[in-house]
């Protein structure tokens, strides 16, 4: 069946540049764990100094609290079902949430331990947060906090996630210009509670080379990178850190197809467009340490639950058998290692 | 985090009405289990006097084994790298393969115990088999595997899964008239070997009351349903088994958005189109035993990983509180269902 295969070379040079980019610029690095979702891959993040994490959901965090990680961000904005989780996480490491709504605080008054809150901010994603212009909201959500004492403000949490939605790279500039500009304004406003700035999508931070007045980047998807990253210039190709290995599994020579065992269960259906079509996976040739570019650009360009379908592979058929493996570098890595359970094969 | 809840009623049912129209039809039945992939859940459909079953892997072949299954036919093309899976469960119990390539028989010269096999046929969907009227490629199939007294001749296998992209009935109609007719021609054809004929996708086997010439039905998505099903008329809204339950994470009156706690890793990427936009799931209204159409109709129109969007909610933001809990129909359930890795909470 199909395996996810690392190149742990690669891996470690993307946690490196990124490390080294928020070095140079005084940040501290917070990644995010939820693209690889593996212990071992999270300690290799120890020898770049990072000892803070962020993570999408209380499961992951709870899976990283017992392999030793003390203090972890989760990124998603807290909700009443999580309270037992927090109290129990919270009295054996340092956690951090994301708060958008100041309906929730009561629901806080439960915690029995310290816990750091930041103000989740829109700067125009339109998925979470409070819009970055609402001064009056934000106050009193800092206010409505001050009466937990065991709550604290620590400052503001923003990802400009429709950066993956920029049709370019200038409006990605500008995506990026609006949110560091909207958090400076806030810091300034609300500076007497000496606000921390946690910001850092994978598109900007891979791209931009200066974050005035962010105090901590938060990337997580460089760690692998993926086609859907190349494919908007985040990336170069050979940044890419995993591929799904899947055997071929069908030759029909009638219309040049062939089909592998690899299918939305490995994969996901997440897609990008090449020449106006959906694809699914880009093959690349397997060598003895890890894998090239193939010789022909092929595409996965169909998929149902365990079947991955390519066109116009006459060389393919010519030259391979039935039972071969052949390599593809996703197209979203975070839901292909999630789908995967995060089983690496290290090379 | 988000939760899976079957109805068990409406699954009983489903798996009811099909065992009942095997049965009307004088067809056996052998129900793919690769949408639920639950030993409980596979349980049920022993009561309607259910010994035989369709999986889409040999890993999943090898967890109903252990379960006491003990005539599982894996409906995938089978590939080389499979040989020592097959041995395995071979010598246990009934294994059934398909076939579509001659290539792959002398792989199959390692088995130990017999196996049989059926050749995969393509009516018109183009993802698998032979082409139905390729008799030569089939003549030569059948004569490659008689040297190999292990390997049984069984009979043809089709899925018409084309029927998924049909855009009408009557469009659906003429597929399933082809299929019909093209494995009817290949009994007559190959009657000398006397052979079986399998097919049946979910949505010709739900719609359809006549089977002329087939002799096994092996549907999967029926014992669930989903939004896609019913969006192609294949089933009613109530005929679906399985909600996806969610809690509200956030409330944004300023467009009338709110974020609920499920996103791809949940409900897949797997989307319908509505009014032309893409949906990735559709709210329902929880009750004491279960769910009932909810009052307005709403759908997930956004989703990432742990994120999930919905619009125009207006009604949502007066009436609720985040943390509340609002169940989603999933648009296709068998994806739904591996991403909660089969966990249910069943009603």
């Amino acid at each position: 069946m199909p395996q996810l295969l690392l190149d742990k070379l690669k891996c470690l040079r993307n946690i490196e540049k990124m490390a080294s980019k928020a070095r140079a610029n005084k940040l501290s690095f917070r990644p995010h764990f939820k693209t690889h979702q593996s212990l071992e891959i999270g300690n290799w993040f120890r020898e770049f100094g990072v000892s803070k994490i962020t993570v999408s959901s209380f499961k992951m965090a709870a899976y990283f609290a017992r392999a030793g990680w003390a203090d972890i961000l989760v990124a998603f904005p807290f909700n009443p079902v999580e309270v037992e989780n927090l109290k129990r996480l919270s009295g054996k490491i340092k956690i951090s949430i994301l708060v958008d709504n100041i309906e929730i605080l009561p629901f806080l008054e439960q915690i029995e331990n310290e816990v750091s809150f930041y103000i989740d901010i829109d700067t125009g994603y339109g998925r979470t947060g409070v819009i970055s212009e609402n001064f009056e909201q934000i106050e009193s959500i800092i206010q409505g906090s001050r009466k937990n004492r065991q709550l604290l403000f620590s400052g503001f949490y923003c990802h400009a996630g429709h950066s993956y939605k920029a049709a370019s790279q200038n409006e990605r500039d500008t995506i990026h210009q609006k949110a560091i500009s909207d958090l400076k304004n806030l810091k300034d406003q609300f500076h007497e509670y000496s606000p921390m700035v946690l910001y850092g999508d994978t598109p900007n931070c891979s791209t931009r080379n200066n974050f005035p007045g962010i105090d901590e980047m938060t990337p997580g998807n460089f760690v692998f990178y993926d086609l859907f990253q190349h494919s908007i210039g985040t990336c170069k190709m050979e940044e890419i850190a995993v591929v799904l290995a899947c055997p071929v599994a069908g030759k029909y020579p009638e219309d040049k197809r062939i089909l592998i065992h690899g299918g939305a269960v490995h994969f996901s259906k997440e897609s990008i467009l090449v020449e106006g079509k959906p694809v699914y996976g880009q093959m690349v040739e397997q060598t003895k340490n890890g894998w090239i570019p193939a010789a022909g650009v092929h595409y996965i360009s169909e998929i149902s639950q365990e079947h991955g379908i390519l066109k116009n592979c006459r060389d393919i058929i010519n030259a391979g058998r039935i039972g071969d493996v052949i390599c593809f570098l996703p197209v979203h890595s975070c839901l292909t290692a999630n789908l995967m359970n995060g089983a690496y094969l290290i090379l």
